[in-house]
């Protein structure tokens, strides 16, 4: 089976590493959306015709499957995708809202959503959270942390400073969604920041835990992966080849 | 005379300022590309196409000649632009070059230019700078600080320890190119990190001084100024208002 992966750029990699590490296709074809990076600072209508021309994108291949890795794009144009698709499509946030119950996580525990601010505008993942119980949910838009993460930054002064930007004020959550395909690169520096003690949920993770749940099955071998850009596509290699080692 | 200011965003917005607050025309029609913003971060062939479409959007407005404020779009797009256009197309780089000597600067003067990735990658204001017969120049990428300036963040710890980090190693310099649209909001952060000392080259300030230079009049009246956006305008006219009033 060949599965699509949709991103705005590079920050899906880590959808694709999850799928790279527990193979559940053949084959991945990963697509970034480098020449319009980011969408996380867009508008809503901007990334639904996003959306829909990644999709024009993926009928070249053969795909059984798309998974959109970008949250962003998740939280928006879901459902226009799937309406013009002539296969399954996948978002992120559902599959993490499902990860967050299969943890167990007690539902008077403290949430923290972070990711960018359209994400958080869309209010998909506190509405979808509320719905399943939870009462103590914070949404925080924490956008700045994505060039950082472009920038190769992973810990440090710089990024103690933004964290330190976004959290001061913060108390520390009993599990915190990583949003944004890029965090998982930052997960170890944010759990620092709060001593250890969250749970966090990474989308990557999430999606595979997911699949595995509605029945896809583990395959024995690695799969192949190809990777396309709409722009620069030897920086986008160039990149997935530092972080799919990390 | 109406006169176009293209950006891939909001940064140009501090060369409309410059055009309000020494008014050389009767009106100024912005267009903003923020359905695509940045592009200092993309492959110079996707930054030229955009260029192109700017003219496109252009071509429903009749103005009299049009200033590229995005100096990543100077770096590659100008003489592509200028080939299609019925009118002059000015970029920034040159004006920029033109107040770096006109300042009086001295030709063993340590010159730093800070830009996006694309803009220090083109290698345009090295090149034209080591022409005039200036024989010390940096040029580095600093291009994280965009993102923290459309945050609105223009000075405190965040801001310092992005200082920090992308000036640590460096030697006070005498002059320094503001090379991206956005830096002028952070000039004054950026002369503190170097004790005051370095004279800051501000693209807006240099193209205004570049066209009465070349023989353009300073007018009685402030401009009007309408604002366009690829992507929600309402939000770029939020911008506006703040950052025009700073």
């Amino acid at each position: 089976m060949r599965v699509g992966v949709f991103d705005s750029g590079a920050g899906g990699l880590t959808v694709a590493k999850s799928l790279l590490q527990t193979p559940l296709f053949d084959e991945i074809i990963y697509y970034g959306d480098t020449a319009r990076v980011p969408y996380g600072i867009k508008d809503s209508n901007t990334i639904i015709r996003y959306g829909l021309e990644a999709i024009e994108f993926f009928n070249n291949f053969d795909i059984d499957l798309l998974i959109t890795a970008c949250n962003t794009v998740s939280a928006y144009a879901l459902n226009d995708m799937r309406e013009v698709a002539s296969y399954p499509v996948y978002g992120v946030i559902e599959p993490g809202i499902w990860a967050l119950e299969k943890k167990g996580i007690n539902k008077d525990a403290n949430i923290l959503i972070i990711a960018t601010r359209a994400t958080i505008n869309s209010k998909r993942y506190q509405i979808e959270i509320a719905k399943k119980g939870f009462k103590n949910i914070m949404a925080l838009q924490t956008g700045m942390l994505v060039p950082i993460v472009e920038e190769g930054i992973f810990e440090g002064k710089v990024l103690e400073a933004m964290l330190e930007y976004y959290f001061k004020d913060i108390a520390t959550p009993d599990a915190i969604i990583l949003g944004c395909t890029h965090f998982p690169l930052i997960a170890k520096s944010i759990k620092n920041f709060f001593h250890n003690k969250p749970i966090l949920i990474h989308s990557g993770e999430a999606i595979v835990e997911y699949l595995l749940s509605l029945g896809y099955k583990k395959l024995p071998k690695t799969p192949s992966m190809q990777i396309y850009a709409s722009d620069n596509v030897k920086n986008l290699r160039t990149i997935a080849k530092k972080w799919l080692s990390q």
